[in-house]
């Protein structure tokens, strides 16, 4: 540590990207929930076209994007803020909404930990019942912001909508934001509730259904005094924060909904198949909405299955901490042909 | 403001961005100091390739780019951290590394005010001496973090590397942050004082010389300790910040420095000339060392002639506030065209 460094941050927990880095190098990369598909051609086409033009700032309202997401779910357009992808959100939501804490089921998207660490925000993890979230855990949270990832993950799990109402009327003094980076793998998105109330902010992300990971784009949606206050945050911080690329990409990938829906219909079929195929084999697997699987061996323990599939070259992503979950695995869904491979090679190596 | 945002938050002061989107409607552009070159063909060609794969998420190290600008200014990848903009370096050096304050020019780059304040960072704003910083101010900032834009905007001036040696020197106990988004159009680089000095950071920007304004893409130089702990933050809050269709476009853009160096020699010649023409029409132009001038005119206000330049569409950058640069313009070096309908404007709205 240099002696300039804030104290506050002397002890930082970054995010673990160890895992991704290692899956770029010839890995099958069944460990961050990215889509197999690459994005649309007209993705390619538009964020080209847009790179003519970098020699000038790109749009720091992203209007066009902001139009065209608010006309999808019935919002005006500044009800509508971005971020380099929806951990910028996120970040956001953490430094500038968490005053009287935080509260956030004790086994979710990892990275509310570290951002609450990091803004010396006060959390309490809420435990999950039988791997799911339960509302009624929620009442005393005291005007806490509640972080409810929809489905949630790595369980996969996704709650009904009246169960994520419930959350929201328990807790009028608490924004409730709903991250739904999986809702569309089968889950009931919270928008229609942004109408009704003033205390929820839905949050989502290109990255996963959309396959644009790699742009980084995500977006908030929320009453517009609370979009508002975010976006003051955000052009405080950084005005430009979505490349003019990414917002044309972004723009594309939303114009061809055809082609996102054909690869969400091939990997929900390819997730519920392999499920099925896991099950077969001796895995107990969560109920997942989401582009992944949440599967531990009757017999074998979590670690022992993922290092079985990285000497041959699968990655999928173990967690060591809590030792609830010590031994499960998050299994991305991949293309029909990289399931096939994962499922043969686990079979070899269970038998 | 809704009622859940943070009490620490309640009067932001976000960057004014308003002049930009307003330019970007058939305007000529002279506000904003973007290059009028679009980035080279061989940026659109790689970029547009990375575009691909973007399904994946991008490398969090940025790898290829921090191997290859370690390379050209002689210091190890690990010394390079990379921000979505420097403007995002800028604000992880203001949120991480000023636990006794800040010090920067009382007339500089406006968003080292915002960011102090956001983070609320006890700043001090340190006069210029007829326009230009003087090292003999910066003696008694009593351990507050340095902030330095070489050459200095809105008034263009470079200063020596010779003073930029003497702040560092005369202060051990601070960090000296020298931000060189412009120095490719002639000052001299704080880069070599790196491997001397442990404190100081020198913060680039692709915005400027490299015509990738609209790709977000900066980066910090410094010892290792200090890189380690900016990288530790930046991979706290934002690890994936740099997308991978701007990694594919900065690398090329490195890549490519014959077109660079072209559109610097360009630039850098309409500029004196640029200059010698306004002087000509009563104007004071400041000595510059960047792709913009700072203007002012004997007998008319800058006030009257930014209004007038905008009935003609074209933006230039006024400030009103202090009111000692009040009367100035700032003008970015556009294209040879561009400068000489400029001119003819000014010229026929003087008379």
């Amino acid at each position: 540590m240099s002696r300039f460094l804030h104290s506050k941050y002397e002890s930082l927990t970054p995010y673990d990207t160890s895992g991704e880095v290692e899956s770029m190098k010839g890995f099958i990369r069944l460990n961050t929930n990215e889509s197999p598909f690459p994005p649309s051609p007209k993705v390619l086409a538009a964020s080209y076209e847009s790179s003519r033009g970098l020699n000038y700032y790109c749009d720091p309202e992203c209007s066009q994007l902001a139009e065209k997401i608010s006309s999808m779910f019935g919002l005006k357009p500044s009800q509508i803020v971005f971020g380099n992808g929806s951990d910028e959100i996120l970040n956001f939501l953490f430094m500038g909404f968490c005053e009287k804490g935080a509260a956030f089921p004790s086994i979710t998207y990892s990275f509310y930990k570290i951002l609450a660490k990091f803004h010396d925000v006060d959390y309490i993890p809420v435990p999950l019942k039988k791997l799911k979230v339960d509302p009624s855990y929620y009442r005393n949270v005291k005007g806490r912001t509640i972080f409810i990832a929809n489905p949630n993950s790595p369980t996969g799990i996704a709650m009904p909508l009246s169960e994520i109402e419930e959350i929201i009327t328990s807790n009028p003094e608490s924004l409730v934001v709903v991250d739904e980076a999986y809702v569309d793998f089968g889950a009931e998105s919270a928008v229609k509730l942004i109408q009704e109330y003033g205390n929820v902010a839905v949050v989502r992300t290109f990255s996963k259904s959309r396959s644009l990971a790699g742009a980084r784009l995500g977006w908030c949606m929320a009453c517009e005094e609370l979009s508002q206050d975010i976006r003051n945050i955000k052009n405080t911080l950084t005005p430009y924060n979505i490349n003019a690329m990414t917002q044309a990409a972004g723009l594309a990938a939303l114009e061809d909904e055809e082609y996102t829906r054909k690869n969400i219909d091939i990997i929900r079929m390819v997730r519920d198949n392999t499920r099925t195929r896991l099950q077969e084999m001796g895995f107990e697997v969560t109920e997942s909405s989401t582009n992944f699987l949440f599967a531990k061996h009757k017999d074998i323990s979590g670690e022992e299955i993922f290092n079985a599939l990285k000497k041959y070259k699968i990655m999928v992503r173990h967690f060591t901490n809590p030792s609830a979950i010590s031994d499960y695995n998050r299994i991305t869904i991949g293309t029909p042909e990289q399931m096939q491979i994962f499922l043969e090679v686990l079979k070899g190596d269970i038998k």
